[in-house]
């Protein structure tokens, strides 16, 4: 409608009936989202993978499913992260198209074949209690269409255990590690790579963990070059970054 | 000299003057660094670009300046961070050939010309007291071999000033975004594009900021998408992580 | 009955029975709440607009309960905030003019058609989760007679959803903007408008938003000129504080 | 010079020598600065009460003079907040026309006769020690342009002598209390009061102050209505705040 | 017992079986408890009045009962404070001279009239749900046989109401002032009196006020002379002081 | 002055030209403080033994002596605390009767001879470094009129050192525990006697101490009955209980 | 497998096939693990006393029960903690070889007769709440073979309880001190002895105990000489610890 | 003395003229140091190696020089910590027979050529800037009579660098691991060894480091078995515990 209007507008100065002064007076008042903001938009789902995302905590189960429904009308794919199992089950009325990712607590609605980067995406973790933050990580980073490996429970206290896939790890594009506790996976990691590391505290442990702190700074204060942080627990924040540096490393950056 | 041992035991089994279960044994408990230690980090010296990074704040003139001529002597190219003037007399007694970014506090030793790469690393703060770890970062991701490009004062309060440069924001490979005080300005820049976005808390602000604990609880958990954090004011880290990044998008990534 | 007293101690002063110094004496030593105290939280109850307010949270439903029917005795109108169904389910028990805001946690009982103020206070959230801090924000300003327009989910991750918004941001009285995780909304409305503006953090997040401190941090930290906070999830308090200045803007600031 | 983009493509327009597709596509595409990005900070400034505001904390002298040297140039009055002595020495080599608020840290440039807000503004302090951020916010608050009253050392350890002045406190059209330590002042004065209350939090105090921490969360739980709660130590944000009141009391809202 | 062997050693050395010496080597190797250990507690608990405590929290209901058990044969009056009503029902199987103060979440076993003291604690809170903290207090202190007053309700948000009540407060030999929130009303009744003023911290709150450090904080750093201060929630602490005061006040201090 | 408008208003009403019900209101409108605030603080002054104090830090050394000079002249003793040698300076142009206490940062001006209380406080230190907030409580405790002994040096770790003087200890009628790092001490010495025990936790420490956060913390665990708390360093705060204590004790209580 | 291909390799060099320098390069290339990996595991699990240990907390049922099935193959004894009984429930249907310690929540799989070490560890607690975390580390400690005594409830609020223990303390080689709310325990007994002291801070407490956070502060800035401590409620932990210092104290340290 | 009053006692028993009921009387009311303190006081220097120390952090250099002068009168052997090198310059005015390590800020007063252990203690750093609290480590240990090694600058982001030295580590009786920044080195060193580890987080680092903190949760969040962790900066008392184990592996545990 917007663009309508414009157009009326350009036209009134083509035939004369505005005046120039006055049409760049107006030009000047229309509100900023009048020029292309639903543009914008489109453009952004294009560039993201046409993935649409829900992140379920603090939203009741009947807001998620009209957002989700809402979505599903305008044809996007849609991630639905924090997912409980009534969550998908509130879901899986609205359409048969889904997957539930448990452990990651995942919703994929209308899941798509995708092509798949060249590149990958490995994902790390120090202990098996870290694995559900990781699967949020990794099924993430598969939805928006990324190759990724996982590599679990490897941490520093047996650093043969980790030394023994150094292979693996240097074959990555992008290495997402995560880790609760004392959170010193990333340091020892980012020591054997020269890729981009983004480091994951969890809130795995128990006393002076303080729910993730603990992890969390360790990771801030990482004596390793280049270690980048997200949120505690933030599988889902870690995946987006990697996938982004992925298209770039594949030329697909704009 | 280990190579020598590994050649040694090698003959004797040619030989037969060592027998190979034997010989099995001895390599079992070879101490691991004698598998090419050396040669490692040299190749990592070559991934890394060259450069050797010496971290100023905790170490005496006394160390730096030994710490420094022993790179030297192998040739090395050296940043030196967190570097005050004190530091930058020492090593200017080592070499001419020596730069003093003042309000990076940076010394680079044995600066070359280098090709410069393709894309580029956008510096943003949101205010003038974030310059100096702004420029830590630059500098840094400069010495490195990228292309950078500054963006400074741009604020939130101030969205317009933010938003008129959006077009250069969208056309850098990585940004890199610097903001103490509230640290808002990487949510509202990461909206605005789908590239890596770091994000650099600065220790800048007074009371309730508690000496970058804000900024940086702010980016943690910034609702941008894909927003990665480093430790307050640790330009550096954050220059890491851009330099690996855009070696990826270049095709560079081993 | 005190001004009974004191009446008496001034017939006494007048016939001659109470000597002027006695009466002095007696004056000084009055209880201080004897001077007023009751007429003084009348004046209160209609500058308020005859509203009395309970605060559940921590309150049994006995006291809540009890709390109520004094004040319905006495003819007040109420606002029950805090309040779970059971209280509702109390309260209803007292008398039929009362309705309950769910969402809003607020029961409001014996609910009043009221001259509504000519400013408004615009509640903005930052995202769905949210909305209950708000709409306890936008129901109790609604109690105290004041209109309120409510703008929710447009966070600064999505600048131009917010910008497209300008002109009824810019029309309000009083902006109250509430923000869980980051908490950047403020900085970014502080600085498109010159009116008042209230920030609620809420303690909508995970990990290191650490109960809504961070939200709360940032909009301390708040680089926008004017901002002012108060406790997370405070939506009641905020409403006060803009309903205050709404009368004050309307000329009944006494 | 964008004004002159702007008409020439709408000249372009009339003259039919740009097609209206075309122009269409390129209004869409100009930066949006282009679209009055300086006519709203002149907007802002009108507002504003032509009144520029330069925070001296963590910018060097030179990075201070320059900034003022530039808003004196556009006729600016400038407010240069915590400036030290040496800030005021610079700027005064830029101009005779300022005064130096020596307790306040405030540096006015080219301070104007104005007329004076009829509305007042109340500065209370709990101690002496809180007097300088005190000033900071009256002597913001007057150069805005607001009546300003003080009322200091009133702390609520003697609640005689802060009830004593209970008609001045009433008679305020905004109250600014200021209060360190405990914090307990805003608490008391906001039970006396029906009008908008700003709470000051200072960083007087030492132990288990921990820098002005423990009067901000007194003041942010607060238990009386209304109270709303700025930085640790920030006169200035809440002069800004008081003076938005100030200006809806007067019906200067726009 | 011990008794028994001391008095056997100094038999021997009466008699000259036992050589001075000897005995001196052996009194110095006695173990310390043989010198009275049990005595000391005898004493110990008649100078706090025959009353033995158990703290409930953290202990399983069958360890409870068990140390119940004990100390009844001993003849004790016993407090158990942190009662739950599973631990009041478990107690009652041991006795049926017991009572339930379930505000207070104490039970007394074993309560006896007994001689009250002269002077008065004061028990006031700032809100209604601060009163079960406060009746933890009031009930300990009375079983610790002090004359105890209750003033609840009288927060500093309406200074009016307690100044009201200034005779009874000026009237009590001891004040326990219990208060969450903003923990503001110890200053101001510290501010009017001259005995001491014991502030107990509540837990009462949300957001800012993390589970009672922000009153705890207030309270430390109240402007007000000699206020001291026990852990967040503990009524009993309190009682225990307050107790001891009044037992210097009424000459039986030993 | 007030009391002459008092006592012209009962003329009034007793000639007649004043009418009763205006008389009532007009007492009604009366300040409060016109009701005996001088008389309260005189009185304040007459329990408080005389003694002014002035809290030094955070004031100008303008400021201090401003104040003291003005209650020099109504013949106040003054004790200024928090006292660098500067303003002993300053204050020893007013009057050469004063007396620096350099441990303990106080001067006090005007001492006096005076009866000394029967019942002592003891100021216990848990090391040599806190020492200084020791003497800060007992010259403070001194000039109050209390009987003070010291017990400096006797931390839990050499429990023997400390339990030779538990003779000491149990003859004292109130105990200061004064001690930094762990903050063990008034758990010990709380266990030996039944008296009211008021810890003062310091600053001293380093590392995890966090400027005396870990001592405070284990002070308000405490498991002995009865232990109160001041803030950190707080000397000063821990005498005034005390010495209102002593006062109670004394039979001084009003 | 590696060992064949090692011996292969050699076998090559002996008969000549491989050529020496081909064969050093292949050595160095070999994945690090190749060498020894898992006979660094068997060292280890000898090391250890053949016991293997699941940390069940973060782990689902399901996963610890693979995890201990995959050890019960390879003929592991295993200690499984943090067990509640579900997974007490689930191992026993794996082996009927298990034994219970609910207290402790410690599932022992195949537990064997050991021998016992000579020298003991004493394991002491504050309170009865301390005593499951206490129980984790004395039944760690037994299931790897050391003699284990206990002392339970002695805190330092009755030091005569304490030192009546004293004998006993002294006599143990390693002593672990377990205690929540003031933490003061270590500081008290390490003082007492000169052998190694573990310091395990429990959650046991309320209030400022912040989860145990006031017990850890204290137990680090214990000034008893070497004292060393271990996260909140890790009794396992210190197990570790003190059974490797009863291995060298008993000349098993290899 | 103490002695001698026993003695007389005693012998009044043995010749009749003190009661036996009496004598048991007065004994029970001896003060217990009159038991054996200085006795205790001796065995415990004997058992410590005749060291004597000072913390010097607090002290002023008076009180340092008059406690050294004192233990050198008893011909102790002093070891003077966090001794600047004013503390040095003092005390080389009481005695010649003095060492200043400075790095370590350790003066060692009449040190003796003495047994060394066989066992050893190696103190490994993570960084250069780490040497200093490894230092203070490596003095006190070998002034207590330890072999000490050294290990430095070997932190986990360059884990080759650290494995090469596995042998070093793994022959090690007890090791000492220093750490600031992540703190993550003693993770990896732990499970490299059986031996116990002591880990000492250092206050090294910047922003999120926050004093140590960041490093000590790191430790004691520990994946590896049996870490011990002491305070920040804390190299002495490191050194304490381990010499404390070292005796107890070398057979003087008592």
């Amino acid at each position: 409608m917007l663009e309508h209007e414009l157009r009326e507008l350009l036209s009134g100065v083509r035939s004369g009936t505005v005046d120039i002064e006055k049409a760049l007076q107006r030009l000047k008042d229309l509100p900023f989202e009048s020029l292309g903001f639903a543009t914008v938009d489109h453009h952004r789902g294009l560039r993201q993978g046409h993935l649409e995302t829900i992140f379920c905590q603090g939203k009741t189960v009947g807001q998620i499913r009209e957002i989700a429904a809402r979505l599903l009308e305008r044809g996007s794919n849609i991630l639905a992260t924090r997912a409980d199992p009534e969550v998908y089950q509130a879901l899986s009325e609205l359409t048969d198209d889904l997957e539930y990712h448990e452990p990651a607590r995942i919703v994929v609605l209308k899941p798509r074949p995708r092509t798949v980067s060249r590149g990958s995406i490995l994902v790390i973790t120090a202990g098996t209690a870290d694995i559900p933050v990781a699967e949020e990580a990794a099924v993430t980073a598969e939805a928006m269409g990324n190759r990724v490996e996982r590599l679990y429970d490897v941490g520093v206290a047996g650093i043969h255990r980790l030394l023994a896939f150094r292979d693996r790890i240097e074959a990555a594009t992008v290495v997402v590690v995560v880790a609760g506790m004392d959170g010193a996976l990333p340091s020892v990691v980012g020591g054997l790579i020269n890729k981009p590391l983004i480091a994951v505290p969890t809130s795995v442990g128990y006393g002076a963990s303080f729910g993730g702190l603990a992890a969390l700074l360790t990771m801030l204060n990482s004596c390793a070059n280049g270690v980048v942080v997200v949120n505690i627990d933030n599988g889902f924040g870690a995946a987006c970054c990697a996938s982004r540096i992925i298209r770039l490393a594949e030329g697909k950056g704009d």
